[in-house]
């Protein structure tokens, strides 16, 4: 009521990403994750975890490099719908209204601050599944698949920003999104973890030690368990698909962390468990300094490895803008 | 923004139970379920676990019978909290504005059509640890403690009421709850979820086999983990807590739960993991109904014992009046 | 030396179950438990769990009813073959050698003082997975499938007899196996739990108490971690496998249980983690009597269902000679 | 029988620490691993886990270095302590009977090849508890404690040693023991993995790499559950006590490892489930090379740091005879 933005984003309800190499992206997904392929399109194949509420949740597209395609938020209502549009407007960002996608509705395409392609839409189709894929349990929108290990959902999105303050800034005062933790190198802001729900982040952006603009740190699917990553990471190792880091559990966010990469070149984390659920309406943002950051990097023994988590993002550097 | 009400709530932040064996309450909760004591007053005693965010969740007070003192909800705002007020006092309910409890500000303490007793409030004062029990992990108020198999913090409230449908109109329509799930038998209601955030529920309402009025079934404490109720439930047989039933998990809410009785008569819930969290700001309540209701009872192989869990509340049904 | 014969038994090596819906039970050991097939002769398909060190450890045979075909424990040595062989001999008991089987050599098989048929070997052909499932940990004889939730290997046998002691006296004394534990109704032995290495159970013997001769209660697959099991519970329930009772622990051998019924009638158990691993030279049998059976029965709240669990074994009574 | 000696030794019994930090220590294994103190004596204190069968486990014992003080393998029988004395004997190793310790009867002690202390006993007392601490489990000798993430009881024990293989032909000649598992750098065998029971380890030996002699690498406690390895991981962060590497599993023996270093400065190993268990009679060792050795130090992400898992040992090296 009022001004009171914090609940005009629902959650995020779908990414799209790039691969070179589809086959290797789709059995990755589809074989490993168990992941439900919903439709295809030209270039493009839709899937969803067995928990997504939606039609998709993730989009593959062929393409010449690894890249996130875009990142779509749902708003609460197609009023938050308009009112954040207004206001991305005002903040004077590039966009426009597109068609809808298989399965949702009209979208506001924008480029966010450091260049990355999000859209806004309140349609979505809510998926329903054939009779052989329905559950028993109906808060599962289709059965938990035979194949993998497979993930519930998206959970979340991780970018990279040649610098993090602009589009943290972004989000809170157009969006609405709040700032859960952050870390500080002196004065400067290197990582940002963002939601506008309970979860401990849905939205976060870290710095791109390249110095580039629009790229993809990772995307995230939540189980639900972190036993779940440790099972992984088994199934990982047997099928060659090269294990980043972990299973381990930040001390950001509590998020329990799977970081490989999937054929196409995107890194992609296995989220373990919820992580922290921050119920409190007037949630402090905390703030990690170098001094602790260790702890908020691992809780366990893991060393988030610096040739590659901090400077590895989709597309490579060399292929996009920088600072 | 106008008259949506569905973010109203913020979060079930309090509970009091009252207890005849004091002793053995504190015992449960503070051995067993590593609650942090951080409070007395008079026959009262505040804990709250290692991650809730205020200075307690729970109160435990001495009292002739078992049963719940009062539930608190947290308003999303200080104006939320006078709407809310104003909506109850429209709906014809006794009520009046109390001043605070240790920790927290005023609030409107209030009966529900059941008889239950609420409160509404806004202020909260947040808890912060003594030196020797900050964690390094920002998000977690205190450190995990070194005692029983503690429980992160207040999950959910599950009540008992002679007819369930006022108690739910109630929530949805003056405190902008949603519900989630329900289970009708024919066209009675015998049961609805609620919540005002992502959770499955946070406050539940099942129909009271005996027709007694404003009992509680139980409250619920989050582990986060469905391994910790598989813990718990051996740290109960080898304590002689009585297990009434579980490890098991719910298909409604998806909820990993374990049920016992604390010492004092009251059924506490630990719960394992956080279930669905339903992320969707247009979720269709899902409806059980009597030729589905095995599955969401318990997906495992559980049977809820008909002779305690669908009919023991506290208090016993004798004391207090009936439908 | 000399006369320990502690030593002479390796372990249970396979099993034979048949099927009147070989289709169905196939379906559930590939498909929900991710066996591999390896083998299939005649009525026969041969089965391994990935783990399984052999050709195979399971054989399903289409049969008009289900029932225990055989069971196979291996010695450690030929020569222990040879010891044994005589000791069943001296015992009385009726068998003969035969020739060997698909990757095992020659049997002595015989008949138990039950009716249930064994067969004691040496031979065993060690499993050799083909290149493309060759798994990058070497002590894994294969990849974990990416098939339901696979099991490792078969763990243990668990047999109805109209008597107990018999049955376990001839396994102590003539395979010298150890009694871990049993279960005393008086004077009555009704259960005993035997193994001839670390293992808190490799055949156990539970009364009949329809009386009937030579029944198996059921045959138990191995997970290695208890989250298995619950995952487990999840697939069953959507995939229409009845399931009897757990996930839960029982107390004896702190094994921790998931009980259905494979689509042919057999009753299958999910075994989550090693459970108590009996380390000790000179253990003790522990024995359980009435007055504390419910811990031995589970830890957590399952009460077994007499009706089923303390009944129910393959073939149905009524086809086989009883007591 | 014959001269079959893989049934001799029966299983890792006792281990004793020697600490600069007795205080330290003792808080790390009896506040934050939960174990039981059973005795004290001079400047040491005698500690057992919740499943260990006997008096103790682990005794800790006041000195200026960290440095394992000595370890003791329970044989099968007394005739077999005859049996494996006589067999050190030959080998011309040092040695001599002592009187027994708490709990202990009389054991054979020596100096294995590369400096370690061992002992050899069959006299061993069971532990039995007091009314307070018996546990309704019977096959737990004590209840589960409510202290800290509790150990159930002693695994295996890790030396270093200056060349891996005498000492290798040493417990496998004389004592019995099977080599499980093993890494060979080129000709060199720089790891060995050895048991004489089904465990995948109970003696391990790498090389030491600064070439010191009798060192000890770690010792370990089991768990029996992979998920408390993460538990511990956070109860250790939160603690300040140094997590070296892990939660995470090795191929070597897929054990589910957690590195930490107690106060006093030994590297003490949390681990988390049974790993593989070697159930066949005729195991054939398993090799791992450099070219496949990544799997075999982790199939998660974790590197080993060389500055620590590679050199680290107690006592100092440079306090001890090196090659």
């Amino acid at each position: 009521m009022t001004d009171d933005i914090r609940f005009e984003i629902a959650h995020l309800a779908r990414v799209e990403l790039h691969t070179p190499d589809p086959d290797g992206t789709l059995w990755f997904f589809q074989e490993l994750l168990g992941m439900y392929e919903t439709g295809r399109e030209g270039r493009s194949v839709y899937l969803r975890g067995y928990e997504d509420p939606y039609v998709w949740s993730l989009k593959v597209t062929e393409g010449p490099v690894p890249r996130l395609g875009h990142a779509a938020l749902r708003t609460s209502s197609p009023e938050a719908l308009s009112r954040r549009v207004e206001a991305i407007r005002r903040a004077g960002l590039p966009g426009r209204w597109t068609d809808g996608d298989l399965g949702y509705g009209p979208a506001y395409e924008f480029t966010g601050p450091d260049g990355h392609e999000f859209r806004l839409l309140w349609e979505a189709e809510k998926y329903r599944a054939p009779a052989e894929l329905e559950s028993k349990i109906l808060t599962r929108p289709s059965k938990r698949p035979l194949r993998g290990i497979p993930v519930k959902r998206l959970d979340h999105l991780n970018l990279m920003a040649a610098e993090v303050t602009p589009t943290k800034v972004f989000l809170e005062q157009r969006l609405g999104l709040r700032t859960r933790e952050r870390v500080v190198d002196g004065e400067t802001e290197i990582g940002a973890w963002l939601s506008s729900n309970l979860l401990g982040h849905e939205l976060a952006i870290m710095r791109d030690n390249l110095g580039a603009h629009g790229r993809l740190h990772h995307v995230a699917f939540y189980y639900g368990c972190q036993q779940h990553n440790l099972d992984a990471a088994e199934m990982f190792r047997e099928r060659d698909v090269t294990i980043e880091a972990g299973p381990d559990r930040h001390g950001i966010t509590q998020g329990a962390f799977l970081y490989v990469f999937e054929p196409g070149g995107n890194r992609i984390e296995l989220f373990g468990d919820a992580g922290i659920l921050e119920l409190e309406p007037d949630w402090e943002t905390r703030t990690w300094s170098m001094s602790d950051i260790d702890t908020g990097m691992a809780i366990g023994g893991t060393k988030l490895p610096w040739e590659s988590y901090f400077t590895y993002g989709t597309p490579p550097a060399a292929l996009v803008p920088s600072a």
